[in-house]
Order: structure tokens, then sequence, then C-alpha cells
């Protein structure tokens, strides 16, 4: 297709040093924190698909014990907006380091030394809004989840299956908009069973409150964290 | 951070070749379209924004004039949707690329010998679903459009800024969801002020069909060609 083959073959070469450096140290995080009883979940998804209001409602039931790493290009405002609710929350800005559109394990790692692991029990990562880049890179969690708004649309799962194919778990946002729209959530699962028959799903709305207990389930029960320790 | 310095290094030099040599393709584009009185659009926006029901609205109202390159990861869903109604369409699949979270010049020209400029009179690019990686590839467009819709929320002008920075137009879109939301669309105007004083804004629903005719009309002006005449 007339595209410059020779660089595109660096750039991947590159990459794949990049991705086994990520690793390497994600395996370390994942470990570290699994010492220490501690349950990493990774949230990854396209912007505005409700991940901030998600962790800012599980804040409210599941308490302080809830540290978060908010992964954003530019601005603190994810980070700000859980200051408020009394949680500790480090924001990582990926500007600096040209614009990245994922973040990378030993970044994680860094927030984590920020942060420190005294009186936590959750570590929830805010990955940045986006369903390519942040599925390449393992950040050390124990689940990741993976959002998808009902009106993002059904063909989602097929169109970017790697973001599907590495979560354990895939939450569909924003069911109180469903009378709205022409969305079928039976075609949704069957897209998402297609890409990864593993992947467990829940349906919920942060909005209206429906579904949110069996997330908070979910965290209560550490699925990673126990399979892990087997 | 403990961030491997050296490597991004290399990988920042590499990323500057590629957009360099990107550049000069995209430039021999947009001349080579605007000698044949073609206007090249760019649709860029998070996955689920609504690009190709837009896309689909605008052909039923500007007719088969128009040509559609489709870029995904994966699939060729769109370009399906696009052929039934009877509009030439070419899929672009990055998948074999790496994933590519974004489309380059060089491809667009592939695409568009594939497609002919015959008979052509509008050239649609919908972009990859993401707001980071296809605003720093120049794909030779006259009009580079934004869309975001209202379930995304206001702060993603901030947190994006650059796919806001290189548009010239932004696409509210979904605004019959609006009062189902706690949105602000003078907050989010003022934030795309913010980052893009120049860019133009106009609110749609594609579902509604509440706004199409601003589009239709700005599209009738072809007003990146005009200017780029001067």
């Amino acid at each position: 297709m007339g595209y410059n083959a020779a660089m595109e073959t660096k750039k991947i070469a590159v990459m794949q040093k990049l991705l086994k450096a990520n690793d390497a140290v994600a395996a370390g995080i994942r470990g570290e924190l699994k010492g220490k009883d501690i349950f990493f979940v990774n949230l990854m998804s396209s912007p505005g698909s409700g991940k901030t209001t998600l962790v800012e409602e599980t804040v409210k039931k599941l308490g302080r014990k809830i540290k978060v790493i908010e992964g954003d290009i530019q601005t603190t405002l994810d980070a700000e907006r859980l200051q408020k609710l009394g949680v500790q929350a480090y924001q990582i800005n990926t500007g600096p380091f040209g614009g990245d559109c994922h973040l990378e394990a030993s970044w994680i790692q860094a927030a984590i030394s920020e942060l420190g692991t005294d009186g936590m029990e959750y570590l929830f990562v805010e990955n940045i809004g986006n369903l390519v880049c942040p599925a390449e890179f393992d950040v050390g969690a124990h689940l990741n989840v993976l959002l998808l708004s009902v009106t993002e649309g059904e063909d989602k799962p097929l169109k970017y299956p790697l973001a599907f194919q590495v979560s354990h778990l895939c939450l569909i946002t924003k069911t109180d908009l469903l009378p709205l729209r022409n969305f079928s959530l039976p075609k949704l699962r069957a897209n998402i069973k297609k890409v990864n028959p593993a992947c467990a799903v829940v349906e919920l709305s942060a909005h209206s409150g429906a579904g949110l207990e069996s997330w908070i389930e979910i965290l209560k029960n550490k699925p990673g964290l126990k399979k892990n320790k087997k």
C-alpha cells in the first residue's frame, strides 16, 4: 500500500522491547500487591464511558481503603473529582511523554510509591480513555475491566478485539439510556463472547444505581487475587 | 519516574521521521484533490460518537457523489453499512500493521487510487475511533472534523487538546440525549474555545435530525477548499 515497511519494522522492534520490559515490571507489581492483599483493578474504556463516575460511586460504597491512579494526556480534573471524596488520588499526565495513549507499568510503580500502600485495600487505575493502546500494556492489575456504554454501539468488541480479549470483566454502562437507543444487549453480549468467551459481563448504570451491587460484590470477592493465589 | 528514557527517545525519533514523511504525502493529497474540486473531510472521534451514522445521513442528503474510506482496527462492518446505501466505500484495517490507532496519509493515497476520483465530489475518511493518535497524523483533508457526543462529558477538550486543536469544526452529537444528562453545552463550548478559539461548533442529532442542515450547509460551502484556493 505504498507504506514505508522498513520504518514500520523498526517501530515494531522498538515497541516489542518496550512491551517486554513493561511486562516484567507489571508482573512485579501484581506480585507485590498480592503479597499485601491489595486488589488492583485496571479500568479501560473509550473517553466518556463513565470510568470516573464509576470510581466515585465505588468509593461511596467501599470507602477510603481505595486509592486511585488517574491516567490522562492532560489535566488533573479526574484526580480532583476523587480527592473531593476524601480519596487519595494520583494523576499521571502522559502529555510530557509525547501524549502517550496508554499507561505503562513503570509509571504505575512510581505512582504506587507516591501513594504508599498503607491502609490501601484496593488500587484502581483509570487508564487513558482509548480502546486501542491501553490494552497493549499490562499494568500489573489483578482484574482488567473494560467499560462500554450503551451509546457506543454493539459492534465495538469486533472492532477493538484486543481490549476485550485482555479483560476479565466487561461493564456495560449507562443502561439508563437503553430505552432511547436501538441498542441490543443480546447482540453486544454475543459479540463479546465471540472475541472473549471467558469475559464476565455486568450491566449497570451509575446514574440510576442499577447493577452497582453486582459490581461491588465482584470487588469484595477479589476474583483475580484469589485465582492468582492458587 | 523509573521510565526508560533512552528507549523513549528512540521511539520519539522514529515517530518524528514517520510524521515528516506522512506530512509530505498529506500535502500532496490535499493539492491533488483541490485540483479536482473534491472536498476531503476527515472525521475523528472516540469510538461510538456517531461517525458512521453521520456519514449515512450525509449520504442520504448529498447522494452518491460521496466516496468513503473507513478506518478500523478490525472488521469491514462500517464499509458494509455504507455500501448498502449504494456508496463506494473502501475499508482500511490497521490490524495487520500492529493494530495502529490512526490512519496515515500513504494509506489514504492508496485507498483513493482504489476508489478512483471519477464522479467524486466529496471524500470522507472515517478515522480510527480514538481521541489521541489520529490527531497526530495529517491525512490530507481540507476539513478536519471532531465529533463529540453529549454522553462523553464537557471536559474532553481539556483532556485531549490536540484532537481539538487540529480540527476546523467540532460536531456535538447525540443532542437528543441532552435532557437525560447533566451535560452543559456552554461549558463544553467554553472548553473548546480554551484549546482552539478558531474551531467552529455545530450541535446536531443524527437520531432526531436536528442540526443536520447546518452540517450539510458547511459541506456545500466547502470552506477549507475555498480557503486553500486564495
